[in-house]
């Protein structure tokens, strides 16, 4: 009966997985993408499953980043996270959650990104600090189609 | 004094609530109407307040849910929650919480349903697993007109 | 090496600070003025940064919100939270984190205010209840123009 039932993340662990993703999110909608680049591991990959683009390692990541910044330049964006199913698993944890993203205007209005779930493999290092390794992003599709 | 303090959720149950409510929109969004039928109690109820509507039992759930399906057949639909006030009652917890429904249509536009505030029934079963017994959904009002 | 690292909030106050949200939010959208007022210190302050006004003391805050309660009076307001950064303070604590609100008017439509980053300063009371006594609120701006 015990090997069946699901392994659980602790209160402990969960609070630290929600305070990393608070940091990791503050430092990237501050467009800050060196401290952002900093929450992955030196290898993390980034994984566009929508646009099957995978951008490998932090070097990587900033030059892919950097072509972006264009487009956010003008608008403050947010990135908004819920419903994180966090399972534990070798040294870390995989987790699903849901992400919207808003983009304020300087006059103050509110646009949305398409809503997206984002699974990532997160890893705790020897110091105690979490670490993205592998972040999969898959754009948010109809259920009704596929079934 | 002590009597009068208000009992509070542990952080282990607070943990366990929100991967519970994770688990159980993840597959509602999906779709999967059996799977979100089954994190309710057998006699586990739906009330819309709003509508003056209360579904009682699985099987009637299903059938409920058909009959919604055509609505969401072509657009992503997650819900969102927030601000979750728990309360330990017999057997389970008395929550209430904010939602937040996006609807994404296939060329990615997002639009939103009213927002809700949703009153559940938790119960803890033998086997430690959450279900819910009763939900609420009440469609949120303005403030001001009944002060 | 100890001295250089972060502190951190432990889970059950974590669940404690949420908790405390979740309810001053709940009678802030209600528009329960007087509750609300309450959930700050008897010195408590809110600063709007964005517009250079800052409101000192429960009386004060009240008479402010009574005077922007008429923007509010035909619309259902929530206000949503995410990414909490919670450093350990004395007597309580710092909280950094993201705000959105939707109003939701009479129709079922929903609009947008712009998204907001809020500061706190939360303090411990001798009866282990949890008030604002400082609130900073900055509009955010495009994170582009100023670096």
């Amino acid at each position: 009966m015990e090997a069946l039932a699901r392994r659980k993340v602790s209160a402990d662990d969960y609070v630290d997985i929600l305070d990393f993703y608070a940091r990791q999110m503050h430092v990237l909608d501050a467009l800050n993408l060196e401290a952002y680049a900093d929450t992955f591991t030196e290898d993390g990959a980034v994984d566009h499953a929508h646009r099957g683009e995978r951008v490998e390692g932090r070097a990587a990541m900033m030059r892919s980043m950097e072509a972006a910044l264009p487009r956010y330049r003008d608008v403050a964006v947010r990135h908004w996270f819920d419903h994180l199913l966090i399972e534990p698993a070798e040294n870390g944890w995989h987790v699903v959650y849901y992400s919207l993203v808003t983009r304020t205007d300087a006059e103050g209005k509110v646009d949305f990104e398409p809503t997206f779930t984002v699974e990532d493999d997160l890893v705790r290092l020897g110091n105690g600090e979490i670490r993205t390794r592998l972040r999969v992003v898959h754009r948010d599709e109809p259920a009704g189609a596929g079934e």
